[in-house]
């Protein structure tokens, strides 16, 4: 064995444990969203503090920089695809980023975000924004110091902190793209809500048992190729996916009695991610090479799940007599056309998470705005308030009646999270991308799904995203696999194919 | 500061660090028993594995041995019964037993453990001691080279073991008790199978729906001190309690629909560890002195809330009549007297935790008896199901139809738990000897139950066993709160004074 060779075999070994040792934290991050007793919060923000701190100082050991430099100068760093070179490139990037964080701040950030998250709960529940403020404020002066420590000559700090969730990208590029993307949708929106032809929501608000939508999304889950040997499904305030190790992916949603369909299309968005996931391949487990790309492509999974495969009639016309039978006291009455119609409403509303597939866009580009001048200092976060209110009413023409329906209502900030929200846009325009080249090249698979099958689209998803772990960055992805950059027009095309006839445009 | 104090102070500290890292490790745990999904196991073990060899590598620490010298010879180790000298004294007795066993080992075992675990869910289930049994033979080989590194002169190898679970007993003085408590136990137990006035066991086994089982096991733990902000109840197949940091303790439970009171007597039991758990003082949380004292004294807390309170008059006296509220259609036309007799039926039975409180010595004397010859070697493994089958037939009368039944019933040898059974007949003795002291001290307490008030009981026990920590052996609490050595009397007392009335002796 050559020296690279045996140092790349160490690297192997040393970042598996921290892969291990990360993966203890998220279980245990999972576990204060999940079922964590309320008077636990400040001790698992201890626990959290040291595993993360642990990890650091495993991340900084400088043995790393003597191994890296050996296999960048050998045979293992030729081909930037292949699964040893991606491992050193991202390691190498890592250790880079890490050397330059102090142990302390690592812990600082844990701590102050643990007990921040806190605050913002009860801020939110009281729709009271003094709460959250000198939290708020902490929270940003600390991911400010963060970014400062991290940011490269030609980046701004904001670009610092994206490149933890999307590496590669620019606060400049997702701007200007942003920009095109509003330009354009804005009439969109307009010609939708303003047809006479708007969808009859009655039978989303009746009476419908937790319990059978339980059932009917779990069915749905594992129709789509959810392992539940190798996940499950909880409960929360707020849902969201995580991995907590190899055949550990757990997925959750929220409740709600009077609404047949906002959890169902929260499982459906999680178990995109999940399966994202799932599928990764199994034998680089902790290594870059068996690590999704980006939230970007992360999201673009949970996205094309959510969006484009269960909010379109193929889905439905598998799934739907399922649900009539299900719940045929309330559905038998109602076509499949008018659920279809009912389950795509566009309206203008004050929540995110609430939002339908279009309005939503503005939603995040109001805060990728805002989240930019909080970090660089040009708001004041006493000021967010008013400035939120004013700034939403310019893109939704409505006004924001509390805190809690404004800029409270979401948990980023409050998990220290700055550079998160653009990669929800970025999702959509990759899903859009993607399933737009996939559909050319297979133009009859949407008649498997009304059979119940779906195995095409996830072998399709497998070979062409999943299996490549991080041994494509997200811009060469798109172009690898559609030959073409990432480009808005595919995401405006199908919001007009979709919604237009819908609403008789 | 002195010398010895700065080094004290360093101990806090350090040791400080090593238990939150370790209740990083109980969290991993308790999800393992609850919501591991089922292909997770393999990973879970690794990162149990690294959590517990991170662990030992700290207690190996060569500063802890410095430290400790420093203490040594200074006051805080004048006072034996003091906070400090209780740390010194046990972080001691823990760093000399932690050097004897190398890392690899105590990794070898948590891995081996979780992977024989899985093994022995599996034997269970199918009734099939040939899948446990390659696993059951590793994970002896295992435990007993442990105990061979930590075995002193005057000690046998089984007591190296049990100092993990009850420090300062030894397997002989457990003989001695517990071949007096069998002599005594057989004809008592005779004497109540034998008499003609049994009870009526028809209410037990109606339907109950397990949603109210839920809420009325949930009002009894609560009204007997069980603090929810600080705790919760979850559903699992082997019960247990697990404290998982300060303000963090769980209860677990199974349910049957088909049974009244076998969820709720097991709430009862994990409620009175709990108790325990969250009454230790906070302030040393992670030291010696806020932690508890041995398995056999936790024990005495849980049987004594199970059985001593909540399978007697002046508790049911109070919670009856709710009971009969929530199950008005079952209960109405039953009086609490056949009540009580019903849920104190004695029989002997094959099954250890379904057992009635007298015979359940029985179960544990057997095990005690196979454990120690399958640790110092005088059973093979392979002969296990024969031999307890013949010893279960000579102590019970009883033959065992299956192995599920009979010796792969119990899930603690598959923990590599050789050791532990003991603790719970311990159990048994130090709360009957407690609590009859206490009924001495203050005749009238019982009545307070009838109102629903067991404050007084529980500042009882906070005051003279919960708040004490560590800062008494077992054997010193027994004699400072009662003035007496441990006396199996209490026990065979209590049982007389309680069952023969109940069955008409």
């Amino acid at each position: 064995m050559s020296n690279s060779e045996k140092s790349y075999k160490k690297l192997l070994q040393f970042q598996h444990t921290t892969s291990v040792l990360n993966s203890c934290a998220s279980v245990l991050g999972w576990d204060r969203e999940t079922y964590l007793p309320k008077s636990g919060i400040s001790h698992r923000a201890e626990q959290l503090a040291l595993l993360f701190g642990m990890s650091h100082e495993r991340s900084t050991n400088q043995e790393i920089e003597e191994w890296l430099s050996d296999c960048e100068t050998s045979d293992l760093f030729n081909d930037p695809h292949s699964e040893s070179a991606t491992n050193i490139r991202e390691w190498r990037k890592e250790y880079d980023k890490s050397v330059k964080i102090p142990r302390n701040l690592v812990e600082e950030i844990t701590h102050t975000i643990s007990m921040g998250h806190k605050s913002w709960v009860e801020a939110r529940k009281k729709s009271d924004y003094s709460i959250f403020l000198p939290w708020l404020t902490k929270i940003i002066t600390l991911k400010r110091h963060y970014a400062e420590l991290l940011v490269t000559d030609n980046k701004s700090i904001y670009d610092a902190l994206l490149d933890d969730y999307e590496p590669g990208e620019s606060a400049e590029n997702i701007s200007q793209v942003f920009s095109q993307l509003r330009d354009e949708l804005l009439p969109i929106i307009d010609n939708i809500v303003n047809s006479p032809h708007q969808p009859n929501l009655g039978i989303i608000h009746k009476n419908y048992s937790t319990k059978k939508q339980r059932e009917f999304g779990e069915l749905a889950a594992k129709t789509i190729g959810f392992d539940f040997d190798a996940g499950r499904l909880d409960t929360v305030v707020h849902p969201f996916c995580s991995k907590l190790g190899p055949n550990d992916v757990r997925i959750t949603t929220r409740w709600d009695t009077n609404n047949l369909v906002s959890a169902f299309f929260g499982i459906m968005h999680e178990t995109g991610h999940a399966i994202y996931d799932q599928n990764l391949p199994l034998r680089q487990w902790g290594t870059p090479a068996g690590s999704s790309i980006s939230l970007g492509i992360h999201e673009s999974q949970s996205r094309l799940w959510e969006n484009i495969i269960a909010r379109n009639k193929p889905f439905w016309t598998y799934f739907y007599p399922k649900l009539q039978g299900i719940f045929s006291e309330n559905l038998s009455n109602t076509s499949l056309e008018s659920f279809l119609h009912a389950i795509n409403l566009v309206k203008r509303s004050l929540v995110r998470v609430e939002a339908d597939e279009i309005t939503y866009t503005l939603h995040i580009i109001l805060r990728f705005e805002i989240e930019q001048s909080l970090i660089v200092g040009d708001l004041d976060p006493k000021d967010l308030p008013e400035v939120w209110n004013k700034r939403f009413k310019e893109l939704f023409n409505l006004d924001v009646p509390d805190d809690a329906n404004g800029c409270l209502q979401d948990v980023h900030w409050s998990h220290g999270s700055f550079g998160y929200f653009p990669t929800y846009a970025l999702g959509n325009l990759y899903s859009a991308q993607f399933y737009d080249y996939l559909k050319r090249q297979s133009p009859d698979i949407e008649n498997e799904y009304t059979k119940g099958n779906f195995l095409p689209l996830l072998n399709w998803l497998r070979k062409n995203i999943h299996s490549k772990g991080m041994c494509y960055t997200a811009p060469e992805l798109i172009k690898d696999v559609t030959g073409e950059s990432l480009n808005h027009n595919y995401l405006i095309q199908s919001f007009k194919n979709k919604f237009y006839p819908l609403y008789s445009i």
